[in-house]
């Protein structure tokens, strides 16, 4: 057992009086700024550990922050994080930020005010003062799918991006398709340049030109899809194959191919990236790269519950498989 | 102000101790059931309200509690409990119960042991014994779409469920359609018995037979849409419109049509029910009645919240309007 560090302690290395730390601790707004990093900087440092109203036992809580749940790619992510908290006993919180900048003063603030057993963002970027935040609370934290580089402390679980967007290329390069598109995600999301940069690979090691025209950027939702695909198919040289960076975005290119006439796969070949329980049923059923969303958020809400129990994980970075999945939404180029 | 009910006021009456009182307050498992229900009887009568560790102070939470999240459906219940939450300052918690019989003991100990501002309670039955768990510990409670007959006193938020049948079961009577079958969901539940009904009286007030082999049930589920479909143009005299209980029954449908041979809308008229995001992206675009799912669970949120502060519902059961959304699925009987 290691020695306590109490809030009185910190509170005289910081200066400050020991109501001053406890309002840090819990989350209350009314402390000078300064002021508050400087005590957060003392509590992580000394490793503080909150001594909670029921002990120091789990809270039973464990925060899942998005920063879009419109897709039901957010589901995948929800059932796989209440699957692995099931298991401890705990439940799953779910917040949402309607920014891609990374959860706000006011949501950790919030967070910490009613206690988490540890919180797993998907799909957002922290900045080193929010992650100061979760440090200095002693709040376990991983991401998914992280946007923009992590810096290499923070934990963070995704697929094999790169590996996904190489193998869906491949397969239109297969069928005989040149004029591959691609549509991805926001260029500032990692798994997002990842799957570009496999689609380039692909291209460049067959030995066919890569097209700047070609590569398009959206959202990851069906209005993306359904834009870019009628940008790309206006082109005087237009794709005969589309890699679309989700499920939902291919579905937007179908929309899309049917507005203008395009019979899928006959006249345009659509591969798309999550393998949605949807995309099976889809019409035509859709090719696509299967990434383990259930998987990714069990094993990153496991990892943050080992370290709640003060357990170290074992590697920082973890990158789940991707699959290949051959549907009827793909077919040879008829030249 | 009324005056505070003490612990040791409830233990007295009980005969039992305080502790044990405080454990039944705490959801802790160590206390005989005959003790439990003795002691949250008495906490009911009294109207004990908890002193939290924070004080009587919200405390961020709401529970939103589910028998499933496999269905996109439950994605617009959770945005629309988020969006509610968040104007309130909280946050919405996800419980997945796995079995239609409501949440069980388990779930609502632990519930009470962290504490929450209230509980929605999607498509699930309450038990008596249930019912007086959460009024024991004053937990407000909100049921949206009731699963069996809930008991006048239970607050539920649901939508125009047998005006949806009857609307949709019109269109296609409208459209020359005599032999129509429906897919509803799981029998024992209400808004599936209500849009069932609403079909009957759509039929029958239009004078055509209701045939009990055109009635079928499922989990409003994929699967059970393309396996009830299979069965239903498996009849001698098949139907050439199915009103599906479900949008995703309906994509279930056009799978099985498919697997036919058979064209939506030429062959085989097809009507949803939900309209979620992706029923107008579908192929072909799907006719359906739309019922406002997140503004269900936006209200039934807000309704919880209200009861949280102390004010009582205005109404205990509210039904949102449903609409038929003509789309691309269905089209005039062929003969």
């Amino acid at each position: 057992m290691k020695r306590r560090v109490t809030i009185a302690l910190i509170a005289e290395e910081a200066g400050v009086s020991v109501p001053t730390v406890s309002k840090v601790i819990n989350g209350r707004p009314e402390v000078a700024p300064e002021t508050r990093q400087r005590v957060e900087k003392l509590l992580h440092k000394h490793g503080y550990q909150r001594r909670g109203s029921q002990g120091d036992g789990p809270v039973g809580l464990i925060d899942l922050v998005f920063t879009e749940i419109e897709s039901p790619w957010a589901m995948e992510l929800i059932r796989g994080a209440e699957t692995a908290a099931r298991e401890a006993d705990a439940s799953v919180v779910i917040s949402v930020m309607h920014t891609h900048s990374g959860p706000g003063r006011d949501l950790l603030d919030r967070i910490a005010a009613r206690r988490t057993d540890g919180v797993v963002i998907v799909s957002s970027k922290l900045t080193p003062v929010q992650h100061g935040q979760l440090s200095a609370r002693m709040i376990p934290f991983v991401v998914v799918d992280p946007e923009g580089e992590p810096s290499p402390e923070v934990p963070s679980v995704g697929a094999t991006n790169w590996n996904g967007g190489l193998a869906a290329t491949r397969h239109l390069l297969e069928l005989g398709h040149r004029r591959v598109a691609v549509i991805g995600g926001p260029p500032d999301m990692l798994c997002s340049r990842a799957r570009i940069d496999g689609y380039r690979a692909a291209l460049e090691t067959a030995g066919v030109e890569v097209d700047p025209e070609l590569i398009r950027y959206g959202d990851f939702l069906v209005g993306s899809g359904h834009d870019q695909a009628h940008a790309l198919l206006d082109l005087p040289d237009p794709p005969t194959g589309i890699f679309a960076g989700s499920d939902m975005q291919a579905f937007g290119v179908f929309e899309a191919a049917r507005q203008r006439g395009l019979r899928v796969p006959d006249d345009l070949s659509v591969v798309g990236f999550d393998d949605l329980p949807l995309a099976k049923s889809a019409w035509p059923p859709l090719t696509t790269v299967r990434q383990p969303l259930q998987e990714m958020a069990t094993l990153a809400t496991r990892m943050v519950l080992a370290m709640s129990r003060g357990e170290q994980p074992e590697t920082r970075r973890v990158e789940l498989a991707t699959d290949l999945i051959i549907r009827d939404s793909t077919a040879p180029y008829r030249g």
